[in-house]
């Protein structure tokens, strides 16, 4: 082949997985897929190209500029586009086909969105979304708003990244308390500066910039309570309740509140891994009701890594049946890449097989073939080395793929039926010689010490 | 929301499924998975957006028409591109990390490929294919192009959409023949007249035809000779052997069926789900040995599900490593969607779940909740019903969900700590009272009870 070569790194902003990483990545997405499948959501897998206007109908600001067109290069260039969240597609999935499904609807989607993002650090153009919801047909009951973060709490514990927290709020509570004031027209004022809290340096400032947005005395003292409510569960609720906000928002809201925490409790949910966070907000213009984000307590520097919330209408740009719902979603690329840039993840085999069967020469083929059939047979992942090398070449592929276990047969080993089974223990090197009916058992005997070990 | 609503089907040529449907193909999905993995093989999942140059270094005549490019809708409209097939990526792929890999390298490649073809009947835009491939550095023994056919075999049993044939060839046969005959430079006319074959009236005129191209009497018999070979594996071998062809390719050719097929029946491949048909081709610019095809031979009308075969240099435009290799694609949408319509796949489950919890009031819920955990924890995925229903509507639910197991719970069950259990059996619906201890082992029973009867 003559000519120049083709650049064959991926594009920027698109990530690209070693063997190793790639069987790390894929076990924690099969972990993230199990455990929303044993609550019972069913998988969808809609087209990753929709109709632009169908994007449009929802995108807005940043997400707009952002968006991929996909066309033939000729005329009609604009009509089609990369989908670049996984809540539009379901929306336009559970409007079109409304009477097939039943309700609530429960669906997991795990799959790649596009953001056509400037490139940098840590920011991905293509990545994985990990998403439920729970949709309902004109209503939901709150008690889904409960079950939602029992499932991520099961999840993180069995992802096992180490401790983490699940805040939980309500948007009903800030409107409420708003709406109280009798300020809705300044509701964006007020919450800019509550917001912003944290860049006043002192108390009489932001006591000024209330001020200037209108509030009196009595009202600027109710917002500085309200924002420094923190603690238990129950001291939040009933701080809440002490305020003195008579509003039937506020009170639904903190109603909320008190059902989803007891439900979550009650649901199996070590209450050292949720809090209540007044001060958590989400996408102000969907969110309706209950929001969560969780956090590692170890990688604060992370920010969110599962955020989601409760919404009123899921699909009114598709149809007029009103879909109340409730969700979810992991970031899965941007979580992998942090928590692989500050070592919390670690790829070492790069083979799926827990098993690498070696015929030492052309006479073990059969045997080895065989064996590894059984080996299948019997659950696990084989591969057999048929690759004509010299003996010495051979253990560098199993030690370059660094499987579990190596299985070795020579013409001494078929003519005892043994094979040579080899395996790490702590910091040695095992080589023992097991007989072919035994292999399995002791295979899984092997793992189990080692497990009980570790 | 004023306005009109937005049209919400799926774009023509993109299969859109509904939950039932969904749930099947992703077991079929996971079938293909767990099989290519339990040889050994390590999934990729590379960008589904590439360099168009990239592409276009591979793709020609029909593909090229096909390619959709990807952009933001302003400059730069045609430098990125969505793949077309799994074979670029990985050729790309290889040649990028090539220092960071260890060979043989085998990958299996589970994705959506993207063709602008015009829409009809089974012709997807948008399509899953399903990849194994093995790639040598330099070499690799031909005993690969024996276990790939063997993996089929495995895959296509376990899948159990009934009898199927691996058709295997090798292309080195047909060129040695060719070669032999002294006229390499009329191939291509020779090649095109014999796949002709069966539109001619009769035999003379495909001999005239023949004729016409410089072909001499002699040359004219072994042609015929060489097409009319059919029969078990050791005639065909035997026939190709009687023919007296004196050519180094056509020979190593024929020693390499020999090798495949003895070595695929002693891995196991039962004799009758294969054969030698020396009258497929396949891709001929890319495909240099052992070519593979797969038919159900009760589903002809579907052509090959599963093809592949061997290639000399993966990557030859990005590398000047030289990388032979040996690998299959299966085509899932085609085939499903195909299977679907005659009838050979039937969808029926609903959900994920194999139970669904029924609280009966607001009063048994956490009951309910503790008792789906539980369920959990023992392997079963389950769904609480939370939704505040009329008892009614709750077992509509249920019956619409179509999940094997239902479990009830009302105040009478909490009181006695048993659950109802309902299931169907045959045609009959069977509800008994489990006590909560009991309800996992239950299960099992009733499950395997059932697929005894079955």
């Amino acid at each position: 082949m003559s000519g120049k070569l083709i650049d064959t790194a991926a594009l920027s902003g698109f990530l690209e997985l070693l063997p190793e990483e790639q069987l790390e990545f894929d076990r924690i997405k099969s972990i993230i897929e199990e455990t929303y499948r044993s609550f019972g959501f069913i998988p969808l897998d809609t087209p990753l190209i929709e109709r632009s206007e169908a994007l449009f109908a929802k995108a807005g600001g940043e997400t707009e500029k952002q968006i991929y067109f996909v066309n033939k290069g000729k005329d009609d260039l604009t009509s089609m586009a990369l989908r670049f969240d996984l809540t539009v597609p379901l929306a336009r999935y559970v409007a079109n086909h409304f009477n097939d499904l039943s309700f609530p609807f429960r669906r997991y989607h795990i799959s790649r969105v596009y953001r056509g993002e400037r490139p940098q650090r840590g920011r991905f153009r293509e990545f994985y979304q990990c998403d439920i919801d729970v949709i309902g047909r004109d209503t939901l009951s709150v008690k889904y708003d409960a079950e939602v973060p029992s499932i991520i709490y099961q999840l993180f514990k069995k992802l096992n990244f180490g401790a983490f927290t699940i805040r939980i709020n309500n948007r009903k509570v800030l409107n409420g308390l708003l709406q109280s004031f009798g300020m809705v027209d300044k509701a964006a004022d007020i919450l800019r500066t509550i917001d912003k809290i944290e860049k006043f340096e002192n108390r009489d400032d932001f006591i000024s910039s209330l001020a200037e947005i209108g509030l009196g005395k009595d009202l600027i003292d109710k917002t500085i309570s309200f924002i420094s409510i923190k603690g238990s569960v129950n001291n939040v609720l009933s701080a809440l309740r002490n305020l003195g906000v008579n509003n039937p928002l506020f009170e639904e809201g903190v109603s909320d509140l008190e059902t989803v925490t007891k439900i979550m409790a009650e649901n199996g949910v070590d209450e050292s891994y949720f809090m209540i966070d007044l001060s958590i907000a989400r996408g102000l213009d969907y969110y309706t009701g209950t929001v969560y984000e969780t956090r590692f307590n170890d990688y604060p520097e992370l920010g969110s890594i599962c955020s989601g919330g409760r919404y009123d209408d899921l699909a009114s740009h598709y149809t007029k049946q009103k879909l109340p719902g409730v969700g979810i979603s992991i970031g899965l690329t941007r979580l992998f890449s942090k928590l692989r840039e500050i070592g919390a993840i670690t790829c070492t085999q790069k083979t799926s097989a827990d098993a690498i069967v070696v015929p030492l020469s052309e006479n073990n083929l059969t045997t080895a073939m065989k064996l590894a059939n059984k080996l299948r047979d019997d659950g696990f992942s084989v591969d057999v080395l048929l690759e004509d090398l010299k003996v010495k070449q051979k253990f560098q592929y199993v030690d370059k793929k660094n499987a579990e276990f190596a299985v070795v047969i020579g013409d001494d080993e078929e003519a005892s039926q043994t094979a040579v089974l080899q395996y790490k223990e702590e910091d040695s090197f095992v080589k023992e010689n097991v007989s072919f009916s035994e292999l399995t058992r002791r295979i899984q005997d092997v793992r189990q010490q080692v497990r009980k070990e570790v």
